[in-house]
């Protein structure tokens, strides 16, 4: 299995706050994502996917300052 | 190791372009995104990633149709 930690990166990129854990999939859903672990279990947040390190099993999610309303 | 297939979604998605194999970081860089493989391998592309299925080791990504100038 090849799953991963999504994290949303705050102000500072060193202070990473960590969302889900052995996250599968993620997929653009009402104006944020949707994340689905392995266990089945599923988590939105309003954010876009920043960045992937996946050998190191890490993925960045960035939230939106400014959004069309 | 945990790398991915990195795919361009076309208009229909059925028809996904393979872009990159054994991905293993993907950063944003000047307006696109910045993929390397677990080669080292580079490779730059205008897009944005869209969705990840990483179980199934396939990462998503989108170009857009609007830029802005």
């Amino acid at each position: 299995m090849c799953e991963a930690n999504a994290y949303i990166i705050k102000n500072k990129e060193t202070e990473n706050e960590l969302i889900m854990e052995s996250v599968d999939t993620i997929k653009p859903e009402d104006g944020g994502l949707l994340l689905v672990n392995i266990f089945g279990e599923q988590k939105f947040i309003e954010a876009k996917i920043h960045s992937l390190s996946l050998v190191d099993h890490n993925i960045y999610l960035m939230q939106e300052s400014t959004k069309t309303a």
